[in-house]
């Protein structure tokens, strides 16, 4: 394995994300558009200077999962867990209905309405696999743009994050369903209600006992003498709560959440913060290049016979993406919050989007127009978010 | 590949360092002793929980790597070149007689002393391949041994570093020669020559280019406003001038150092200091216990009939690696400065000489024996070397 050749291309990812994000904040944008803007630039549909295949491909995968877990376990340490409580009945209605109102529009939609690029194969498991990309929030990207703007700490922000993790736990059970009707399985009740139960199990576990044990375990950490030990216990820990989370049957990014909650609670949370902080901020942008990396635009090939198919039925799907989540933002009537702000928070897809439509594309349930368009809704949806996030923020960050 | 699992042994390495690196200092050694004995354990010859081969193997050797020039980064960015400059001579000259001594009394140990455990190979090729085990230093081990005791800004510590920089250089000259003759191939004096040239040719380049070009570049880069952009493009510099080191046919290692050299003459250098010593904190205890885990105790069998010749002959080894060493310490006799405290400082092998023992095991030049033998020369001379130096400077660390 060329090790060289592999830093080099980690030099161009770092620099492109910055410069792209530099040039998103000074025409008004988040820099996480910035970020995506440089991975498609350097991936597949330009430069090809992102490694996606073999062993160079699964370094960047690694380093793009720790950049994700990085962000999420930040999140996490600022985190207030008894806001988060207090607006999760609020968080529940709008990921509740985020999941079932685009999931609904888009099975009727493949399923009862007539269009001209219709596949080969069975209409219900191609409605179903639709719906599914549609269900998706990343919850990445909606909390890189909220830290972008500095509104973290605004009851929409706890909102959105609750709803968006909530999401990311629905979406592990409507993947292990997909991806069981993609491997031709019969999907049990029992394999739903185990995959749901073990991530919020997990959750409300990790949370629990780590209220009792971390903090004891971190005022013993902090006498230590050796050189960052606060710090590199700290990640040492966010990587085994995630590993136990992903080994459990949930995500990695739900256990490091979960760790930066926990972590939120001890007596050196402040010094974690501000050490993990400059680590997090150069993984993370790794994490958003290799997510616009993998939208290769060339699949998108105008000059098909099928382009307008595909356009149209793109067209379809971004509506319903667009509606379906907006609409959740009024999913929780008690809930004092600016609606239209959590229903965009909620609005792109990224990379969990993709993963969806992938499992498709690759079992033969999608057809490659039908992929093409969905790639379209994921795209557009990550794309146009974080402007309107920004615009209705307005101005300039809350606090700097 | 198994994300999840890799992030779990990642933590474990990471505690375990951190640990025995605590445990170290608590019973007076350098840190650095403690991380290589968490590599012994989670290694091959212990737990086994360190990855070697596959994947998961590459994933950590990355790691590894970005631990070690993370640590040369940062050495060099706390290197003063005035300073390095005025020892140069005395470096040069340490490093010389430390490559010419130990590898001529090793060639003439394994060429005229008859000795029970000889090969079936030819003598000769043993012979310069011994020697060349017995020239390499690791420059990370010394380095992080004088970090650990804050005696980074002595002179002793400059001629050290320098000479182990000059010696780095130096064995990727006899690396060059050594895999020709195990590949067969004839070694040319141009080809020699040409990899002499191309290390301390990129190291000045580089260091004089980039004392006009670089720092007015993170003039601008500090003008840009995207959350630790002068990091995140300190660590991207780092990056790709290894990468160029690399390519070139130098060593990471050296562009690692040069890099931090060049960044030290910017007007942000201390910012720059400040945000990648976390970062480094992270990923060197990752290279320091790879490099424990590679050293395997099983290896050396004890219960096998050649094992009192192996032992004889890591006894000479042992011998002749570090009285060849130590006597480098009087190669300069004008400088002023503790000979003995340099002497020591070039006795650690470290990954450098295992890497020419593996080499030489591999092409089947070396015996398993004499391999043996090879292994346990490298693990006295890395592991005597951090608690002499302790003893040597004595006492607390100079300041705090």
């Amino acid at each position: 394995m060329d090790v060289a050749g592999f830093f080099l291309a980690l030099a161009v990812i770092l620099v492109a994300a910055k410069l792209l994000g530099e040039l998103a904040e000074r025409i008004g944008q988040p820099a996480v558009l910035g970020e995506l803007m440089a991975g498609v630039l350097l991936g597949g549909s330009g430069l090809g200077i992102v490694p996606h295949d073999g062993v160079p491909g699964e370094l960047l995968h690694m380093l793009a999962e720790l950049g994700v877990l990085l962000l999420l376990f930040e999140i996490g340490l600022e985190t207030d867990l008894r806001e988060m409580f207090r607006v999760g009945p609020a968080s529940l209605a709008v990921a509740l209905v985020g999941v079932v109102l685009p999931f609904g529009l888009g099975f009727a939609y493949w399923a009862y309405v007539p269009h001209p690029a219709a596949g080969a194969g069975d209409l219900t498991t191609a409605a179903i696999f639709i719906g599914a990309t549609l269900t998706a929030t990343s919850v990445g990207i909606t909390a890189r743009v909220l830290s972008d703007l500095r509104r973290m700490s605004t009851p929409e922000a706890r909102v959105i994050i609750g709803a968006a993790v909530i999401d990311d736990v629905l979406g592990l059970v409507i993947l292990s369903v997909v991806s069981g009707i993609a491997a031709g399985a019969a999907v049990t009740l029992l394999g739903v209600l185990w995959t749901l139960g073990v991530a919020f199990g997990f959750l409300a576990i990790a949370v629990l006992a780590g209220n009792f044990l971390v903090p004891r375990l971190f005022d013993l950490v902090v006498r230590m003498r050796v050189r960052y030990v606060l710090l590199v216990f700290a990640i040492a820990f966010a990587l085994g709560v995630s590993a136990l989370a992903s080994l459990a049957g949930s995500a990695l990014i739900i256990g490091a959440f979960a760790a930066g909650i926990i972590l939120s609670g001890t007596n050196q949370f402040d010094t974690i913060e501000r050490e993990v902080r400059p680590l997090a901020s150069v993984f993370t942008p790794i994490f958003f290049v290799s997510v616009g990396a993998s939208l290769n635009l060339r699949l998108l090939d105008p000059t098909s016979d099928s382009a307008s198919g595909t356009l149209l039925v793109a067209g379809a799907l971004i509506l319903i993406g667009i509606v379906g989540k907006l609409a959740a933002g009024w999913a929780a009537p008690w809930a004092r919050m600016r609606r239209l702000v959590v229903g965009v928070g909620m609005v792109p897809r990224g990379e969990v989007g993709l993963i969806f439509a992938d499992i498709g594309r690759r079992s033969g349930v999608l057809s490659d127009e039908v992929f093409g368009a969905v790639l379209l809704m994921v795209m557009t949806t990550t794309f146009v978010a974080p402007p309107a996030l920004k615009a209705l923020f307005g101005g300039a960050p809350a606090e700097l």
